[in-house]
């Protein structure tokens, strides 16, 4: 199978990176630049999980699309050009000051796009159940229909996977440390905000730590506290 | 009402354009750079047709979106990447060459994130049904599924409008024509190629002359022959 994955560089996308390759797919991981405050430790992160699964035989091609130009109009506080990152859970409001509106939707159809045009079997998005409340383009109903949406487009010829659908972050936390090899969470990047160290303190950071405690491990990966 | 639509510089943008104008619609006008062979003209074209409104005191802005890199990556004898635009009428299997795939959900997608950041109550899309034949995201099963997407992706806050979804170019030229000002399709651009005369015989080309020759009237543009 020949499978178009979005991998940001977090632990969610790394996850399905690692869940794809375990099944013998074809990995082409698409990254996107979208002007967010924490692109560029994102790039990084995807960058180092893919040498980590290429080191180990795995077959991956990965493709950069840079949207900035078109993001620059977009309003979020998750981008450069917006206001500062909230902190706390995500389950509170100001949270969803994060939202990039579209966000999903046109990276959905820039890798339905390219997946056609390289004659790949599917699409697969790393949304999770721990996203449906602030993020409207995570939830099921919105999979449902831009599955339909790409199916018309595409006469039939792509179809869009989202096996984390209803899984929470500590679910997928789980399944990817239990994979072989497990996923390198120590090179994943998940805070919001422009700085080396993880803040630990974003509604990203707090839903991660949350999953590892959850769990009862430690998460490998610096905080600034 | 604040509508986003896209503006190729062709016919039926150009007419959708005057068509929410004369409702009294504040129009958001998104014009797309994806690396077609005729994007300059298209380009001039569309500045042409909103230079036009504006003189007569229309309000309209227009915002342009470079999404070059991202599409470098697609397959088209559209692009500048791919071979060459045939020739002949539309309905021809060598017209489908010139399917950018995902084009209008990419362009849709973008225009849907950029209409939420600025409070427009709608998208509008110039499509109709002589692209039903070789473009499956100009057909109506995929703008229903696209609705409901964008429905679900926006929380209710966005619908997408196709005034001429189910017109022929012959209708819609009709429409325009008779509009209030009439459409300024002697300042449109229709053909595919990367030429300053249009040519006459490429697909599109082809149709628009059909439109007019089936109304009586004489295209105002200049073609190579």
């Amino acid at each position: 199978m020949k499978v178009v994955l979005g991998l940001s560089g977090g632990m969610d996308s790394a996850t399905l990176l690692g869940y794809y390759l375990r099944q013998g797919a074809e990995a082409h991981c698409c990254s996107f630049l979208y002007g967010s405050k924490h692109s560029a430790y994102e790039t990084q992160a995807a960058s180092d999980v893919v040498r980590f699964y290429k080191e180990r035989g795995f077959k991956i091609e990965t493709k950069m699309f840079d949207l900035r130009q078109a993001f620059q109009a977009f309003q979020s506080n998750l981008l450069k050009s917006g206001g500062e990152i909230p902190e706390g859970h995500y389950n509170d409001a100001s949270m969803s000051k994060t939202v990039v509106p579209g966000r999903n939707l046109v990276i959905a159809a820039v890798m339905a796009g390219y997946a056609e045009s390289i004659g790949a079997d599917c699409i697969a998005l790393g949304v999770h159940a721990g996203d449906h409340h602030i993020y409207p383009d995570c939830r099921p109903e919105f999979i449902a229909a831009l599955e339909a949406t790409l199916e018309y487009s595409t006469e039939g010829r792509l179809r869009i996977e989202a096996p984390f659908l209803y899984k929470t972050k500590t679910e997928i936390l789980y399944i990817g440390y239990h994979l072989t090899p497990a996923v390198p969470y120590h090179l994943t990047r998940t805070c919001y905000k422009d700085q080396q160290y993880s803040c630990g303190k974003c509604g990203s950071c707090v839903e991660r730590l949350e999953a590892f405690a959850e769990l009862g491990l430690k998460d490998p990966i610096m905080y600034e506290t």
